[in-house]
């Protein structure tokens, strides 16, 4: 709203006096957004870390980072190829160095520097670098047998900006609309609904069969929201699923398509995960691919199923997070909307550029027969290869502890098991203001030094406890680190026996 | 907020069918907002360039972009200490490559790839690398001869993003929270003050004197809008002025301040042309500086004055807009609200790695006898007195011109002339539903290739009309696109004479 102002006219009412921006007067929706992956258990561990580098002697004498997917932290490499493209276009006055580059990263890099106009330090087309959206389109075009459009391709800084520009558009502000999101959740998406005014209409997954979706369960949620007068505009699905590691079949998918159709929801698919498959003969089917099986073409006039999917280039073997890169794709989504979300981009003029190649460079990589792709191939491999390894050891070792349950990581970078505290454990935490899985990880944090996020961070059945884990140390780090939860964790189920 | 659903209790009402995601069921904050410097003339450009493209003959071979400053699209060079810096932290192999990079690139990089826990491929603290923060707060406190601290700078995408996170904090929903803003501003803050249910509560620059802010018209409007009920919670300064160009004087600075304080204002001082001074004998005075010279400590516990200041890589004489990098420091503002703001940057997990090494790059740049050094001091010099050359040239061309005057750039990228055009020209615009300047922006874009934006897209006084225009392109295109605008504007008043 532009209030008019008498620009000349002396208006002689005294004024109000201003508010102080303190804890109190903050807008509310800022304050009661939670975002538990860098909640209270990391801010013990920073405050340890301080006392450990002032010289206090702790029962251990480094800190193993579970708590967040991020790779490059735990000593994962970055992929040659794709650094040096980078590199290159940072700094192309580097290909001057003999024998510093390989061809086809010189050509790539080359490739990208002609079609950016004023190279990385320009502004790009808001929505996106033109050459990398097509990159993207002929990606998603040849992993679903469906084609792709370079024009509904959104370049974002990784996907989580992506989710709040999309949810931007769908939830009206002072009006009760709300998402169905799945529980337990990653929570980009209740911070996010906190902060815009949304509602959370949770549908639970199945910890029983492997955290699937129950579509009785999420229709009964919808239909009792909705008869609460709260207007459900789309659904939040994670596959592979965060934090539960879990992979929907393409049954599944297909469900919950047929009821966004039926029920005018727009789908949000967070796909990030599309390239972390351990389960064997399991393979990932993108909601656009099940959704063009389906007929449901989402040309413009074709408005049946509204999906954003979204991807990034922070996991699958990349793990580029620091560069935030990332897309989303809309399907079923008319022009004057597409337009809107150019507009919402523009605002903040561009995603970052590099950050916009890597995306090209993810997508695209090099392909058998360049010069590059053994090196690719290898280093693609032997990462992927030894997440998998470290899925099974942490699914294997978590079964073996005393009151935890655990389901087969078939997916992502995460075990999310389920713990059974005594009451005596549950009682003391309760003592201490704190849900028993917080209590359970920081006392874990304490003793070895191992960051874990609660379970209530990202929501469960009531009455049960869960935390989320990564896989990602290194295979040593990640045995030792291990035996040592082992140990704590037995330790603390003998000091709080009933 | 979280919607309890009964998981497993059948409710039986039959649901409300839900909403097509389109222009209509949109969040209508979304479709209000208005970003003028990608708006119209921007669409009509991308459209001429397509049918060009196509083969279409039109008066001009080539655009030229003077609607956004984007110096490198402009061929402006980057740095090299910078881009090397970038390239050696995005591949630290290269350095093995001898004579490759000189001893400080290598330093440099070393140093920022030690502090970065896992390379520029992971997430970073939230609020932004620790050892860059550090380098940002040794710059405040060399530029202004007070104390900065670390922990009072957050990293952000560019200066856009840290603006919007504030005002995120600033406004909130369902109440009628308003930012003083100057008239014309940046849309920027028109467009998040929509976007956040906000109010912009204008006051009005005085062209007469160079764009000065009248504090009597201030508080005027600050009374009028308080006397209608809006909570005004905050003043935005933009210092240099964009669009307006001019610098507001040590004595301006102060008196905003003193109002600050008054009325419990939170400033919002975006400082991201700090470094393009072209004013003889001119000089920036921080916001930050003024306030500390006045006593105004902003340490914990003092907040009579709460400032938040707004700096970016995409200006100065770097302009890395592509990379998106920037910070702002907070000041008065208390532990509290730092938290909820490192919340809320959490929830991005951080901004761009690289953005923020660019960050620390620009505020650190190499120093006397340093081996980077002649060739840094000699690449900034050629642009900054290039720039200085050509907003002379511009200022005198456009002064030229028939119906115009211009007032002086003392500082930052663009000009802002006022246009005088006759009742016959405001009639064809009127006849075509268009603004006069948008009409008139649009046919020296037909005419000339030129793309400027309209001066109603930055706001003015009613009855006014003006235009922005960068002096990015270089001297020699410079030239000659200030011929072919005086030839199409002298045309343009010779066909709309009364």
């Amino acid at each position: 709203m532009f209030f008019r102002s008498l620009p000349r006219a002396a208006s002689r009412i005294s004024p109000a006096r201003g508010l102080r921006l303190d804890g109190a007067t903050i807008n509310p929706n800022v304050k009661a957004a939670q975002y538990a992956v860098r909640g209270n258990v990391l801010e013990r561990s920073m405050e340890l870390e301080r006392r450990m580098t002032a010289g206090e002697k702790l029962p251990f004498d480094k800190f193993v980072p579970c708590n967040i997917g991020n790779p490059h932290a735990c000593l994962q490499s970055p992929l040659s190829f794709h650094r040096e493209v980078l590199a290159l276009c940072m700094s192309p006055s580097l290909a001057k160095h003999p024998n510093t580059f390989k061809s086809d990263v010189v050509e790539r890099a080359n490739r990208y520097t002609a079609t950016l106009n004023g190279g990385v330090g320009a502004y790009s087309n808001s929505q996106g670098i033109q050459s990398v959206r097509e990159e993207v389109a002929a990606y998603i075009t040849e992993r679903d047998g469906h084609p792709a459009y370079a024009d509904r391709i959104f370049l974002t800084n990784g996907a989580s900006e992506g989710v709040r520009t999309l949810l931007t558009c769908l939830l009206r502000q002072g009006r009760a609309d709300g998402l169905l999101t799945p529980i337990p959740q990653y929570p980009l998406y209740s911070a996010s609904l906190t902060l815009l005014g949304g509602t959370l209409v949770p549908y639970y997954l199945n910890e029983g069969s492997n955290w699937g979706v129950e579509m009785q369960n999420l229709r009964e949620s919808l239909e009792f929201a909705r008869s609460n007068g709260i207007e459900v505009r789309g659904i939040a699905v994670i596959n592979p699923g965060n934090p539960t590691g879990n992979i929907l079949s393409e049954d599944q998918v297909r469900e919950i398509i047929q009821t966004a159709v039926e029920e005018k929801l727009v789908i949000l698919a967070d796909e990030v995960y599309q390239a972390n498959i351990w389960k064997k003969g399991a393979s990932f089917s993108s909601f656009k691919k099940v959704a063009c099986d389906m007929g449901l073409t989402g040309k413009d006039g074709d408005d049946r199923l509204q999906l954003v999917s979204f991807h990034s280039t922070s996991k699958g073997f990349l793990g580029e997070c620091g560069l935030r890169g990332g897309y989303m794709e809309v399907h079923g989504i008319g022009p004057e909307v597409r337009a809107e979300l150019y507009k919402l981009a523009s605002l903040s003029l561009c995603s970052n550029t590099v950050g916009q190649l890597a995306t090209g460079l993810m997508i695209n990589p090099p392909r058998e027969g360049e010069p590059s792709y053994e090196t690719y191939r290898k280093e693609r491999d032997d990462i992927l290869s030894s997440l998998e390894r470290r899925s099974r050891m942490v699914h294997k070792a978590l079964n073996e502890l005393e009151g935890v349950t655990c389901n087969e990581a078939e997916g992502a970078l995460y075990a999310f098991p389920r713990i059974r505290l005594s009451k005596r454990a549950k009682d003391v935490a309760e003592g201490k203001g704190l849900p028993g899985d917080e209590y359970y990880c920081l006392k874990m944090l304490d003793e070895t030094g191992i960051i874990l996020v609660p379970g209530s961070g990202f929501g469960q059945e009531d009455g049960t406890l869960h935390f989320r884990t990564t896989f990602l140390p290194a295979e040593d780090i990640m045995h030792d680190t291990i035996k040592r939860l082992a140990k704590a964790h037995a330790a603390f189920m003998d000091a709080h026996r009933d």
